[in-house]
C-alpha cells in the first residue's frame, strides 16, 4: 500500500473540495474522498469515512468554506449566500451528535461569518478566503495541540511502557497527529520504545482497522487483542497506561468515548493502572455539568448484527447499538491536554484551561 | 431453517457414527457432522463444531464408544482393542486443555473399560455395549443435570427478570438443554417472562450466532450486544442477573470462562448486579486449588484478524488471542448447580457437591 506522510493527510482542502482519507476502506484500500458539495460531506461523516472527533471537526470547518465558496459561485447576493451557509451548517450539525468538536468547528466559523456579514466591509469573495483561512487555521491549530498534548503525554510514560488504547485516537480521528496516539508518537519522536496493545473495538473494528494500520505505518509494536481479551492483560500486569480518546468532556471530568472505554476504566482501576483521557480544548463543554447530560448516539443494530458486512446472527434478531459510553471522572486517573496535564477534582483544575472553557 | 426438538440434539449417536450439529456453520445453515472415526471427530473438537465444555465431554463419550467399536471390527485381541483404545482417548485428550468435563468424560470411560477387561469375563462386543450405555448415561445425566440445574437457578429470578449472558452455555453448549440458558429455558417452563441482553462474544460471537439463534428458536426475547456495550446495560440498571456458563471451577470457586467474562463480573460487581455461574458438577475440578492452576488455552491469533475468511486488520499484524478468564470467587454471587446454589466462601460449600468432588 502507498505510504502516507505524518501527521496524516486525513482531511485536506485541494482543487476547491473537501479531500478525506475513507476511513472505512482501510486497512485494505487507501483511497481519498472528495466532497464536492455538502450532502456528500455529510454523507462522509454520517457513514464515517472521516470519524474522530477533532477530525469531524476539521472536516466541518473545511465544509462550511466549501458551502459559501459553492454558494457564491451562483452570483446569489450576499444575504442569500448567508442564508445558504446557515442551512448547510445545519446540515454538518445533523450529522453526529455526540462530538462537541462538530458544533465547535461550526459555532467558530459560524460567528466569524456571522461578524463579517455584519461589519459589512467585506464582499462574498474575501468573505470565502477569511472562511478557508480559518478552515486551514483550525487543521493547523489541531495539528499543534495534538502535538503539544503529546509532548506532555508523554512525558507520563517511561522509556519502555507498554499502553493499552481502544477505537482509534490516532492521526486518523484528528487532523493527523492522533491524541492517545500523539502521546505514543511523542514518545516514539523522545527516543522512547513504547509497544501498544489496541482493543479491536466493535462494532466497527476501528481498533483493528485504523490504530493497528497507523501504528504499524509508524513503526510502532503494536497487538491487536478483541475487547474483552483488555482484561487479561490488565491482569497479566502488561499494561503500564490506558489511554484513549474522548468525544465530549463534561466540567467535572466525565468523559464519553467509544462504547468499551468505560469498562475498560473500571479494568484499569481494578489493577491500579492509570487511565488516561487525551482531548484537546475543543472537546470539553464547559455548558455540560457531568455525564448525564452528554447525549449518547445510538447507531443501526445492523453493525452489530453484521461483522464486516456479513451476517452474525440469525436474520431479525434485535440488537442494541450505543456508539459511547461515559466514564465518570472518578475512574480517570488524568486528562492530558494541549494545555498539560490535568487531574482530579477536575471541575475545579479544569477551570485552567482557559477563559473560554469555564461553565457558563 | 428446519426447526429441532428440544432439547436440542446436539450429540447423537446414529449409524455408529458421532453425529454432531455442526455449531460452525449456525445460524446460516444448520447441517450435522456425522464422524466415523476419531481424527474427524478431534478435528470437530478444535474447530468447534462442537464446542462448550458439556457438550464436548458428552462427544467424548461417545468418541470412546466409537473408538472401541471401530477396533472391535477389525478382529483384533483385547489387549490390541485396548491399547488402540487408549491411544485414542490421548488423541481427544489433546484436543482442548481448558474444558474439565473432556478429562472427566475421558476418565470415566476410561476407568469403566480397565474395569472391564481387569475383570476378564467379558468379550470385546460387551465392553463395547457398556462403553456404549455409558456415554449414553453421560448424556442422560447431562441433560438431567441441566433441568435441576435450570430449576435451581430460574428460582432466583423474578417473573419479569431480565438476564445478561455471555458466549453460549445454552443447549448447544451441552446435552442439549444448557446451563446459564437452562435456567432460562427453566424459568420459561415456570411461566416467567424472562428477556435476555446476549453478548455477540467475539472472536467467535457464540453469542450471537449460537445464544440469539436458540433464544429465538424457543420464543424467548433476546437482544444482540458487542461485549463493550455490556457495561452500559449494566450501569443503565436494565439487568437483574448476569449468567454465565464455566469451562472448569476450581475448589476455590474461582471460574474459567470464555474470555470476557472476567470483566463482565467486575461491572456486575460495580454495579449491585448479581453474576452467577451455572454448571453441571463434571465442571468442577476439586484438584485444582485456585484459578492460578486452570490452564488457559490460546488460540490462533487468525480468529482475531480474520472474520468468516476476511481480513479485518492491516496484514501481518500480531493479535493475542487468549480464549478463557478466570473469574475470581469474590465476585461470584452464587454457583448454580444442579445439587443446588452454593454460596461463598466455595471452598467450604462446595465440598457438599459429594465425595468425589472434595480436594484430594
Amino acid at each position: 500500500m502507498q505510504s502516507l506522510p505524518f501527521p496524516f493527510p486525513v482531511v485536506q482542502w485541494q482543487d476547491d473540495r473537501v479531500v478525506l482519507i475513507d476511513q472505512t476502506l482501510l486497512p485494505g484500500k487507501l483511497e481519498f474522498r472528495r466532497c464536492g458539495d455538502i450532502p456528500s460531506l455529510c454523507r462522509a461523516i454520517v457513514e464515517l469515512a472521516v470519524r474522530g472527533a477533532p477530525a469531524i471537526g476539521v472536516a466541518a470547518a473545511y465544509g462550511l468554506a466549501l458551502s459559501w465558496d459553492l454558494n457564491r459561485k451562483t452570483g446569489r447576493s450576499l444575504g442569500r449566500i448567508y442564508e445558504a451557509f446557515e442551512v448547510d451548517r445545519a446540515a454538518l450539525a445533523a450529522t453526529r451528535p455526540t462530538a462537541v468538536n462538530l458544533f465547535w468547528a461550526l459555532d467558530r466559523l459560524g460567528k466569524l461569518v456571522e461578524n463579517l456579514v455584519a461589519a459589512g466591509d467585506r464582499d462574498a469573495v474575501e468573505i470565502g478566503a477569511a472562511l478557508l483561512a480559518e478552515a486551514d487555521c483550525v487543521l493547523a491549530e489541531d495539528i499543534a495541540m495534538c502535538r503539544a498534548l503529546g509532548q506532555a503525554g508523554q512525558e507520563l510514560l517511561s522509556d519502555t511502557a507498554t499502553v493499552l488504547t481502544h477505537c482509534n485516537a490516532g492521526g486518523l480521528a484528528t487532523g493527523g497527529y492522533g491524541t492517545a496516539l500523539g502521546v505514543v508518537f511523542a514518545a516514539k519522536e523522545a527516543g522512547k520504545n513504547i509497544s501498544v496493545y489496541a482493543d479491536e473495538t466493535r462494532p466497527l473494528l476501528q481498533g483493528a482497522r485504523l490504530t493497528a494500520w497507523e501504528l504499524a505505518d509508524q513503526g510502532i509494536d503494536v497487538t491487536l487483542l478483541c475487547d474483552s481479551a483488555a482484561a487479561t492483560v490488565l491482569r497479566q500486569g502488561k499494561i503500564d497506561a490506558v489511554i484513549t480518546g474522548a468525544d465530549r468532556i463534561a466540567a467535572n471530568g466525565d468523559s464519553a468515548n467509544k462504547i468499551g472505554t468505560y469498562p475498560l476504566a473500571v479494568l484499569a482501576h481494578r489493577h491500579g493502572v492509570p487511565f488516561y483521557i487525551a482531548a484537546p480544548d475543543s472537546t470539553f463543554d464547559p455548558h455540560t455539568p457531568d455525564g448525564d447530560g452528554i447525549r449518547i448516539e445510538e447507531r443501526d443494530p445492523e453493525e452489530v448484527v453484521q461483522f464486516h458486512g456479513q451476517l452474525a446472527a440469525p436474520p431479525g434478531v434485535a440488537a442494541y447499538n450505543p456508539a459511547f459510553d461515559v466514564t465518570p471522572a472518578e475512574l480517570i486517573t488524568a486528562i492530558i491536554t494541549d494545555k498539560g496535564v490535568f487531574r482530579p477534582p477536575y471541575v475545579s483544575s479544569l477551570r485552567a484551561l482557559g477563559p473560554g472553557l469555564e461553565p457558563k
